[in-house]
């Protein structure tokens, strides 16, 4: 049988996504526990997703004669920082490659970006099929470089400003180059007219882009014509990073306070 | 001329506090910095704060001919991680490690320690003079064990529950073991009865202590019976670290919804 599988991961803790002799990759760990559960030898995945970057929804598939029930228990037995969550049984002829749409999302600190209208405002230059050579690392000569952007919102929540991202495909860094670019766009840094001469691949901006860092990036979700059947099973993993982050920044807040001196 | 300096740092980002050949200590750093700016040779601190500890306010001693207003500044351009922001002249006979107190905060998250009113409850046990001994890392012989503890409060804000003590000096690794025993008692876990064995030296608790990590507790001042002259220069260390936790924190809340399952 050919099952996609839909996991979540903490993209900090790993030295990159793509298999990598020597170095302890997200695509790796997922090898390395198919074959010690003896369910498969290999894996197609579905977004490499940069090194940093985290998940809560990237997709694999993989063949195997594995009872669909024990799969993702046994794998989430052998891994740490990674966590499967949803399975769902797919044709022989099935590509995670092409989905039907990648969901991003990046979380900045209010205060540490530009106003939320101004980067939606910045972001309407990014929207719809242009050429997106110019931001992306490097191209690499075998892939498109002309994709649409289906979308591009940003919410206030409490502390953060999310920058949610959708397209069908996405070139390599090219989430966060766009996203620098924007923020620059939104800071008047850059204008209008050199962000079409970007996006035709016309000409690259001086000085180049500095995508932005890739800790605060989160791929959420691949969208396919398919209903993943969720799979909870004991993940104290995350919930356990987060009270040991939360706590750490209050305690680095209270040593920068000290700082600041007298009122 | 003789001066006590007041200084902060993130305990985490360094292997303990006293100097150790080959090895990145707080106190080692220091002295390092002290040297490449001709200030001085060598130092004495009022707190050998745990491994992981922070600290907002701890103390060192140096004697110097360099100017008073220079120090500061030189020091901290020499150092990342380890702020100063204090300086009081002292008599030549100054000691740092004679204190008037020394006051320690521990940072809870909410939910995830017994109620405040359990806690409170708990510590009254500790309040005043007693033998110590049991509720440090090891008795070195040459440390009075016997010493007294001013106060304890819990006090909830937002989503932490801090915990405030108060003495005039502290035995290696003891506010985390009082604090672990303390959130024990108000679990019902460990009886007064027991606490009074322990803490006249009597009998040690079955199974041990397992002191709180050190990653939550700050030393939040040294408090003797001098002025120290608040001095500001450029540190966006700290609250650079915090805004990089405070993000990171919410990537991972977000990975974590996604393995929540449908509701």
């Amino acid at each position: 049988m050919r099952y996609a599988l839909k996991f979540a991961y903490d993209g900090t803790k790993f030295e990159g996504y793509a298999r990598q002799p020597k170095m302890i990759t997200i695509e790796g760990e997922i090898i390395r526990a198919l074959k010690a559960k003896s369910i498969a030898q290999d894996l197609q995945s579905a977004s490499r997703t940069d090194r940093g970057v985290s998940a809560a929804g990237n997709v694999i598939v993989i063949e195997t004669d594995f009872a669909l029930k024990g799969i993702i228990p046994a794998l989430n037995s052998e891994l740490e920082g990674i966590h499967f969550h949803g399975i769902a049984k797919v044709p022989e002829d099935f590509n995670p490659r092409h989905a039907e749409q990648r969901w991003y999302r990046y979380v900045f600190l209010k205060g540490h970006c530009p106003p939320v209208r101004e980067l939606g405002k910045a972001s309407k230059l990014f929207l719809g099929e242009h050429d997106f050579r110019l931001l992306s690392k490097k191209d690499t000569g075998h892939e498109k470089t002309v994709l649409a952007i289906d979308s591009i919102t940003f919410t206030e929540t409490g502390e953060f400003v999310y920058a949610d991202i959708k397209a069908q495909r996405f070139l390599w860094e090219m989430v966060r180059r766009m996203l620098s670019v924007i923020v620059s766009v939104a800071e008047e840094k850059t204008d209008a007219v050199t962000v079409e001469k970007l996006l035709t691949g016309e000409s690259a901006l001086k000085g180049g882009i500095k995508p932005l860092p890739p800790e605060n990036l989160v791929l959420m979700d691949v969208v396919y014509d398919l209903e993943f059947r969720s799979v909870v099973t004991g993940h104290s993993y995350f919930a356990d990073e987060v009270k040991s982050l939360r706590g750490r920044a209050e305690v680095i807040s209270l040593v920068a306070e000290a700082l600041r001196g007298p009122e």
